[in-house]
């Protein structure tokens, strides 16, 4: 039996591209409640409040919107070797990068749908300026004090038009496990969530039902408890953000969620997954029928009709 | 640079004895929210509703109080053997055992303090009987319908004469990493809490001021939702069960609590750490002085006295 | 200025039908967490942990489902006499009832579109049998151990053809203020929320499309916090009970909601209005349009179609 | 047998003095979150989000801190002018006062510790600037974009000398009824909690070890939830306040409760009472005994020793 594989650590960053630059930072920073650690060229580095590193989001002004890369940091120097070494043998691999102002050298290689990642060792950790510096020492940062305060990234998720093809490449790419997956009575592959660690999952990918490639469907950072999610959608409300759906239960990994738009179309979710963890090092893939599906959501919310279309850049 | 270990995956069972089997059995049933799932000798095999395994605490009946072994199930065969040749190679192995209702064979040994581990690979998932079928399919049974109802199991407290000692021997034989600790004024460790996965600990030691070996200080179970440590004092309080104290937030690791002793007197936690995970694969220990520890929790609590002496079995 | 009437002080219970006794009482009992408190003839008598009196739903069995009466609590004996007076001026009495097992003499009168009401002061307390005498002495009764207890009756919802006429009704029959209203673009009363004290609303009317008369819509229990009715929601799930909509948040009175059908039909909800009261004397009437309606709930979920046409008894 | 009165609406404002005027208007809006609606002299008029007056805080620079009056409004002209009728034969009125900023007309009085009432019936209802509009129309004004936006004022505390001479007193000259007590072993009165509405309590007296008059204990603002006050609890620690106590649960009136100490020394409380009202208009007092009150509070918290010395002004 293979043993399993602890190279990559844990999602890192997403970059994010957006054609109103000065209306999604204030939606990622005043109303999302992210803080900005530095500027570089289009880009604006922006993190949650326990992110222990320099940033999880890169914001790129963009003539269009939609995901630029996507970020794993690896367990140690020899796993991120012993990962290129495997990418580079898959034919995927796009060379290294020399990284920017949040991580070392990276590497950098394409999924089938195009989409780009890189995983790297060497990174930056978040040092807090005095203003900043929590009342806790266990705490990166300060608790902002805004109603969203969301404590880390938590994960993402792309459209692809073969996500059948993503479930083979993932694990062999990323040593990631698939723990839940939705198979169509045709046996295509509707939605595939994956993990490196024991969060349930760090990047699901769901199928792109207009044929378009390397689109994005949506960033999710993580709050502590349901109701501040509750709390969330009021402050949308307030500011006139819009909310696409939810609050509601996933059936599908359970967890408690709440999506909307920022301004430039990209969307953003807000999710809280309880005390949910994958603990089992050989748990067994949960597979969703589409039977099982057309229920909808846990407690009977029909999935909205726009997350089967709406992705950025728009198809 | 020395790769970090995989090799355990998870904390898996913590076997407690009880002079008082009814009472506690009653306790842990009717109370706390677990469900038995078999019967062999004088013990009970116990878990919450989203363990993956046939159990998670192992109740025995006993002359005493006390914990008589903790498991830990490794990653993989492999993983199981590297991990007993290291053990081996430190001189505090105990053996083979044929395992028990509960899992396959385990090999145990011993810390420094006298505390009986065991490491097993084969395990015996558990398989919900129909009236148990949770109406997801993502879950191992049905949520009990009572207030108190734990996901599943989190850590364990134990007590020893030298924590420095317990410090270099966890990491060692457990590959586990020390996330954060507390340092006293004369350079003694206080306490010191450890992980072998990303939660931020499944296992802590404290300092027995008795001078006594191999005490028990708490298991911990834990819940989605800090609300639902609020719900689970009001249900203490109707049953008569002695909360010692919280509901509060820890300083250290910043767990939300609830302390109780369980009517043979082993002491019994409700936590939840909200979306607080140790990503990190380089996590730098926390070290908490002893000025900062006399500030109390999160919020100010003192810690209560008894939580310094309390253990079992009484010294 | 004519000063407000402080006749009434509160709803005080609804006798509900069900074709399908012991099923609806098990659902109100076993999964919604209230109490029985007696029986009599085809009726069963029950209460949430926290009502005072004797009962605050009546289960009657009957050959169809619906609410046969609905029960105010008099601030006085002097105010009942006062009430009774203005509702036989008004011509819609329908005389004295010696009362049940749960209170006194009442005075039933019927509104417009034929609803039985009954008032009443002399009422019979909730005295707790010695296993359900609470910790806490201000509470009427232990808390039960289950996942939904609710604290306490709340509101009703009641269909009606013409709900103007019953905004004209109800504030002449009872004392009470309209609180919120939707006022549809033909100028006809599309919905009507009153109460007689400091809860938002004790009975909620809305236009029944069918042109049935005298029916209901729905009764509500109320917890104390949302996240209860987060747990709410796995628990109806596992039970296999049938989630109509929710949980969401209202626009209209901002209560936060859950409705599910009992087995005979009857809708039921759970709410949490947080600490949301109406505390001024002179309360101006707040006018929801037909184009604010559309706007679906309060974070956007569209109303579920049959909210508009289930009630019972089946139109 | 007497009908209860209704003439007292609700508690309307509290004016509270601090010599360190701008620390505390600084700790009362950005982190209390509450809004300054205007300023007067050396005042500054202060409202909770949902508020529906002018201001339920006027904080007052002066070379001292406690309260200098608390003001209830009447339920109608009519209610207002029995009230003081009933207070000039009491012999401890102070006559009328213009009013101010808030509101019209108030008659002053004073309690027999020296406290100063007013009641007043004309007022002035908040009217949210544009930037203020909240989204939903049943609200006075936008949530604030803070961790900390209690809804509304809840209640007071009030330190007497003689607690039974207050228990009397206050029900003649408000019409209030004394929800709970607590009744010492020697017969005095510990303290005892007044509601003049559904409310649990809108004013609580407890006795003042120290000997003087007039002091004031605390004044405490609602939030929606309980989880609100946990993250409160952060939202102080991060800001260097002062928490005394808490979060915890009451045993008297079940409230959940976090106390803290505004920069100039004046108690401020965090509350939430869940679902609990007092509905029953023949509420009968709940009475703790000295025994009962020595179990501390509801999960066993022991009352903190500076909860029963620290008032303002100080002694």
């Amino acid at each position: 039996m293979d043993e399993p594989i602890f190279d990559i650590a844990h999602l890192g960053h997403v970059e994010l591209l957006t054609d109103k630059p000065d209306e999604s930072l204030d939606f990622f920073t005043r109303v999302l409640g992210l803080s900005e650690s530095g500027r570089e060229g289009e880009s604006v580095f922006l993190r949650a409040f326990d992110d222990y590193e320099f940033h999880t989001l890169k914001l790129t002004a963009a003539p269009t919107t939609g995901m630029r890369h996507v970020g794993y940091r690896a367990t140690s120097p020899q796993a991120l070797a012993r990962r290129v070494a495997a990418i580079e043998a898959m034919g995927c691999g796009l060379g290294w990068s020399d990284g920017d102002l949040g991580h070392g050298p990276a590497y950098r290689f394409h999924d089938p749908d195009g989409h780009v990642f890189e995983i790297y060792y060497e990174t930056r950790r978040y040092v807090p300026p005095p203003e900043e510096k929590p009342a806790l020492k266990n705490q990166a940062q300060r608790v902002p004090n805004r109603v969203i305060a969301p404590r880390r990234l938590d994960h993402l998720n792309l459209l692809a038009t073969d996500v059948a093809a993503i479930r083979d490449f993932v694990p062999k790419a990323l040593g990631s496990r698939v723990t839940e997956q939705i198979v169509l009575d045709d046996g295509t592959v509707g939605g595939c969530w994956f993990t490196v660690n024991n969060k349930s999952y760090d990047v699901a990918y769901t199928r792109d039902a207009t044929g378009a490639r390397g689109r994005f469907h949506h960033v999710t950072y993580a709050v502590d408890q349901r109701e501040h999610i509750l709390q969330a959608a009021d402050v949308f409300l307030e500011n006139g953000v819009h909310i696409e759906t939810g609050p509601h239960k996933h059936a599908v990994q359970q967890t408690f969620f709440l999506y909307v738009w920022e301004p430039a179309g990209n969307r953003v979710e807000l999710a809280n997954a309880g005390a949910r963890l994958i603990l089992a090092p050989d748990w067994q893939t949960v597979t969703w029928t589409q039977t099982e599906r057309m229920k909808g959501q846990a407690w009977g919310l029909k999935t909205i009709e726009s997350f089967h279309t709406h992705g950025t850049p728009p198809a």
